[in-house]
């Protein structure tokens, strides 16, 4: 090692901080540095997982994330069963997004003083059970201490049909956008659980459940996969502005989004409707839902609803591809707005 | 979900701590849990790394570990590129000691704002050269925020031919045992670290570097693995009386090892020296040192020998594994001693 260590240029003698270029900013910054051995690398940092060859016919997939005790979640909003089941959906819906089977899930907790042994074994039973629904085994379990937050990191594997991989660069003008589910609770009820509003149980329960319990859409995510008409797809997990942002920015696309066509709740326009909010805002900007977004090859789109319901699954066509960058929102009453792709970034926005 | 999620028993009403059960007492009690698709499992919990059937002649192996500011690394103890080297380092140990090739890495990084970006740059720069050095990408990065200790998560996924995989339960009895590489010299570098202690350059450099920028063995396990003669390994993190430890629990045995036999550096030896401490206790209990601990059939040593020498690779025979559960340790004076399984527990002692 060289006395003075190679560093990237500093252009100001001001410490940037990651606030200031954003999770993604700084993604881009370190993506190019990563990959110093190509071969057999089909899609490495930028994806929901990153996508692999290894031996035999199908690519291996990879996720990971970190949650962090006050910023990702409180530990007193819920049961330990729900945080554990909820730290694997939420690594499940990345392998649905890519058109994936999970397979195996490694678990890292750093652990502070105050939370026990009881706590953990509820925690690692929610995540069991919830991969157990999934066939999905919970293998490591890297266990340190923590001084101050708890942290979990869930990294997970799944294999994926070469041919049916789904990405989000691969999108084509012309795609109908779609949905698998109504967006919007997850974060109307984190909404809820943050100012501790009171709402009837109906209104309430349901919207916490939804940011507590989300459900991955596996399934989902290998229908559309295994359809040969879904030309890209991402989990919703930062907000529909944002996540969609992706797919454009990186189909070098724009898109086309009817506000009345996005699937909601009941709850959450009682919800908003009792409260004086804006139940788009959520929509548009929560994030945390899970559900997927698609690009369907139009010729391809009855087909692919038709094989979604017969499962039983949603499916709701929201708008479509365009040529372009802009991001549009169009109204019922016929206005049309830019749709900022704001949605969630952890160093931009607290929570 | 019940309205009262079902928990394990709770024997007391005093709840109980990681620290009382430790970080292995804890992985005993949920390993049972986590198995829920058992086919394609070769081993899950347990291991230096989850070993699992992919598609094609070869396993695919998966390392996570998680890196906790103020418990496993102080932020003011090197540079950030050799932060990043190391918690690739160390997952890459846990590939060799399955005798496996390194293929990508994810890392998941919290981030408190007082980090700055130069110092993630940095960090970037010091794990992807890392990996570079053993053709190992840096995949994927996700990143996030945190409101008190840095966090580092880095996961290593890697591949092994089925029938050249080393575990820790496989030794037997007469099995020579071998090591890599010295020990203690990390334990000695982190104690003048942590201490502050000021000692002569060509003594303190080299241990401190021991602590800060290990070595990984890949080379000396893929040797030992392709070898046929090797029956079991490890690598040396929690430190040799520990992981020895760990290979004759899960192998069913006792071991004898030869004090004067220990590899050990000429700066461990003046450090001891100078500072009054036993050499020994770095050695048997330090850890860190990443060097691989192996069991060698007695009818193959000499061509295993044969095999690292010929590749600039040393290998020390230490002793040998016996029938029985006892570990003893044998001094030069003839004296011999039980050698107890202490090591490092984060939660039973404090660095």
């Amino acid at each position: 090692m060289a006395e003075t260590p190679p560093h990237t240029d500093r252009k100001s003698q001001i410490p940037m901080k990651l606030k200031d270029v954003g999770e993604f900013g700084f993604i881009d910054r370190i993506a190019p540095y990563g990959i110093t051995r190509p071969a057999r690398v089909v899609k490495g940092i930028g994806d929901d997982c990153a996508v692999m060859e290894f031996d035999g016919p199908d690519y291996l997939l990879v996720t990971t994330d970190l949650l962090v005790e006050r910023i990702h979640f409180q530990l007193d909003w819920g049961w330990p069963e729900l945080m554990g089941a909820k730290s694997l959906a939420i690594q499940l819906s990345d392998i649905a997004a890519c058109g994936g089977r999970p397979l195996d899930a490694f678990i890292s907790l750093a652990v502070p003083d105050r939370v026990d042994v009881e706590w953990l074994d509820r925690f690692y039973r929610g995540i069991t059970e919830y991969g157990r629904a999934f066939q999905v085994n919970v293998l490591g379990g890297d266990t340190t201490s923590s001084k101050s937050d708890l942290i979990i990191n869930v990294a997970v594997t799944g294999q994926v049909p070469r041919d049916q991989v789904m990405f989000r660069h691969t999108a084509k003008p012309g795609d109908a956008l779609i949905l698998t589910g109504a967006i919007g609770d997850s974060a109307a009820g984190c909404h809820l659980l943050q100012y501790s509003i009171s709402l009837p149980g109906e209104i309430r329960e349901p919207l916490i459940m939804a940011h507590l319990a989300p459900r991955a859409h596996v399934k989902e995510g290998r229908l559309l996969a295994s359809s040969g008409s879904c030309t890209a797809a991402i989990d919703i997990s930062d907000g529909l502005s944002s996540d969609l942002g992706h797919i454009c920015d990186e189909s070098k696309l724009g898109a086309v989004v009817h506000a009345d066509a996005l699937p909601r709740s009941e709850p959450l326009l009682e919800a908003a409707a009792r409260i004086g909010s804006d139940p788009l805002h959520w929509m548009l900007n929560g994030g945390e839902d899970y559900v997927l977004l698609a690009a369907v090859r139009p010729e391809g789109l009855d087909a692919v609803k038709a094989l979604l319901e017969a499962e039983g699954c949603a499916i709701h066509v929201i708008g479509m591809l365009v040529e372009g960058n802009d991001i549009i929102l169009k109204r019922a009453d016929g206005t049309e707005a830019p749709l900022p792709r704001g949605g969630w970034d952890h160093f931009r926005q607290e929570p």
